[in-house]
């Protein structure tokens, strides 16, 4: 053999042993990427990235053009929780799946069916002698990040997680998200404990580029979760904490981090495909940020999936061939904004198009938003005539919760949009990766096989 | 270098030589496949291959079985169609793009959206030196296998589609599926054309293993599609079809062959999961066999995927976290059987329950298909009251239609299915390959791609 050809071989040869390896993770050491960056989007089911490309479409050229989801897609994986639950998830058992590699029960957060905690990728990379983070748009006790952080039996004893963020022993560097209610309480100011184990606090977003340099972060946002994108005053804050966060995280050892767009999910239990779109987009941006700093750190992973799909979501309905994103192109809030203002002021035709972005309206239109206003409204009176005994058994008339679900009515309406549910479907989710090792991930995988996966690509 | 090094890296040169040329193949001429077998699922989106793991799980261990499916995930593909008709496609513009790699509007065969023929991959193979073959489970001359094999600026032109398969030179060695209404005609008989062109003719499923080697053969098995799987004298036809038509179509060139799961989307149309279920288990059971023919000839490259999804259908519905498919399991005929049977006999809870395989059935669930049976019935008896200018202003109602809707919700309740579409969405649909040159296809692709890919695969 010449030179040349020697020198190619032996290029081949570390080619071929990454490309014999895949699928073996276990039985390999080598090309560990140094930094992991896990990310959940919880509830985007495969419709909701095919959704995003149109609408992202620039209708100014005639090519539909690829989004950063389709330039990183390497397969699909089941959300299928334990058997004790059948076969459609909640997101506490998916995100156990997710941070442990065990299917568990619904409603679990990082125990298995026996209740018995289960080490999650985040402990495991702390206890590798990394740094750790968690980003999230929900409250940071949420059962994504939790299922990462600690163990309980419900996800539903947000108390008791908060607690045990300290209780156990504080397992994260930086930790981004909502959760004032839970963190800041009468009976224990856990922020506090938190400062006095030697953590900066932050609670704006401003401070996000102030902070102190290798000095560990607890950021509080919110009360509960953060605003919806498409309502706050970033309309890109997951983007915005995760720089942030990477920034205090690196180090010579390297870092996990699990970031969570935690609110596509939230806005599709209430069937809202405008704040939907501008969760997801708000995660696109962040993977496009993540995509240069992977350029730049190429011994960083990224994977990217979903815990499940919401709201049985379709792109198109009732038998139209048609998907009119333009609307939620245009639209500058929430529903869920135009429902609160709606619920203190008379509705118009004027101002109900001016708030849909100029789009036009039909006088149905305005009669269906001020029949479901009237009908809470009157729901919402009789319901305060009632004895304090009476009243305890119903739920009290929310005006606001009936404006926003008549004014997704209407954006479903205007856009054709399609739901069969305010809750999971069992649909695979698509995953995506990129960076060190990415090949990991191809193909239809198992949710437990993306723990299993980052296991080993954290042994030693 | 000693001896193994140098072998090992021999062998690593050619691995490394398709691993560099992955995404590029328009740039090697290497490995061609010899034979290529393009398999479109009509209907098919992520939610069906996902239920379809569910419905095929045994109920007897405690694990989810994966399915031929999952083995063969490589990534998804787009669907819309070009501007003109939006971001929602028809299953001729979908059949347009995977056969020539050219976007056009809904409803174009094998024409661009100048109205202009394209040249298909079948074509291409058949210009190759290659055979060519098509089986599908709708007539041979509906919307997929038609933008294989010929073009025509509507699909609605069945008659002027089935005299152009020999108008324009047959361009098939074998052709199955259904048609005779299209191909035995009064005015032509279409059939004896091939015959005098030097076919042999089968009309029946047992003819299939007695077909003459060496000679072209037309298949036509029903009036126009064939039955559903389900209710079908072969639920596998489309397995029996494809080993029949593979036996005819090798020779030392290689052969092309499209097959079309087509009813998936028929049954998606309905809403009907049962027989959808089904007819994704006739074509899982071809793929497991077409798994082994790989195996056997690994100089075989097949790919799956589907055209569009149909039905918006979803695996849970109405904000219960369940999917049932039990009942599916053990259903034995179709729910449009079952309505044809309803519409000439008396409902009775006995009968109904067990025709849907003894599933505990509820005095309203008796009462709601009664009840659309009467509907039915009684618009049907105004109907024939009318004058004929006055029947030819409406549509006469159908009793086993309605009856058909009404045993498709039922199975809907008894389930926890979901639907938002009688019509298409667009979701990205999942591509399956496997055997040579099957890393082409992984990734997020256009459904253009693979039409271009396999032009690639069959330039010289």
């Amino acid at each position: 053999m010449n030179k040349p050809s020697i020198l190619l071989s032996l290029a081949c040869l570390a080619a071929c042993t990454s490309t014999i390896a895949e699928k073996h993770v276990a039985q390999t050491s080598v090309n560990q990427p140094k930094n992991i960056i896990m990310i959940v989007s919880d509830g985007m089911g495969p419709a909701y990235t095919s959704a995003y490309r149109y609408f992202s479409d620039d209708p100014a050229t005639s090519a539909i053009e690829t989004t950063v989801f389709d330039r990183h897609l390497v397969g699909s994986a089941t959300t299928y929780p334990a058997p004790v639950s059948g076969y459609v998830t909640d997101s506490a058992a998916a995100a156990t799946a997710l941070a442990t590699g065990v299917k568990t029960y619904n409603g679990a957060i990082g125990v298995d069916v026996n209740k018995k905690p289960l080490t999650s990728v985040l402990q495991a990379a702390k206890n590798a002698g990394k740094k750790t983070g968690v980003v999230v748009t929900s409250q940071v006790n949420h059962a994504t990040p939790a299922s990462y952080i600690s163990h309980n039996e419900s996800r539903n004893n947000y108390n008791a997680l908060a607690n045990s963020y300290i209780d156990n022993g504080i397992n994260t560097d930086v930790l981004f998200g909502g959760g004032w209610k839970f963190f800041i309480r009468e009976d224990r100011n856990i922020v506090k404990e938190y400062q006095a184990a030697g953590f900066q606090y932050i609670n704006s977003y401003q401070q996000l580029d102030s902070l102190q340099p290798n000095k560990a972060v607890i950021g509080l946002f919110a009360d509960v979760g953060l605003p919806y994108a498409i309502d706050d005053t970033n309309s890109y804050r997951l983007s915005a904490m995760t720089k942030a966060a990477i920034k205090q995280l690196e180090n010579d050892n390297g870092y996990f981090m699990l970031i969570e767009a935690s609110q596509v999910d939230w806005a599709a239990h209430s069937n809202d495909i405008n704040s939907a779109m501008r969760e997801v987009k708000d995660l696109a941006v962040t993977l496009e940020y993540l995509e240069t700093y992977v350029n730049q750190h190429p011994d960083t992973l990224v994977v990217v999936t979903a815990d499940h799909s919401t709201g049985g979501f379709t792109i198109g309905a009732n038998g139209v061939y048609q998907w009119r994103p333009q609307l939620l192109r245009k639209m500058t809030q929430s529903t869920y904004a135009i429902a609160q203002y709606f619920s203190k002021h008379t509705i118009t035709q004027q101002k109900l198009s001016e708030m849909f972005a100029g789009e036009e309206l039909q006088s149905e239109d305005i009669n269906e938003i001020n029949h479901a206003k009237s009908a809470a409204e009157k729901a919402l009176a009789n319901y305060l005539t009632l004895s304090k005994e009476q009243q305890a058994e119903k739920r009290q008339p929310d005006v606001v919760k009936a404006l926003y679900q008549a004014l997704n009515k209407l954006v479903d309406k205007h856009t054709n949009t399609g739901w069969t549910s305010h809750g999971h479907t069992a649909v695979d989710v698509p995953v995506f990766a990129f960076g060190a090792q990415q090949q990991q991930f191809t193909g239809s995988i198992n949710n437990t096989d993306i723990a299993k996966n980052i296991f080993a690509l954290l042994a030693k």
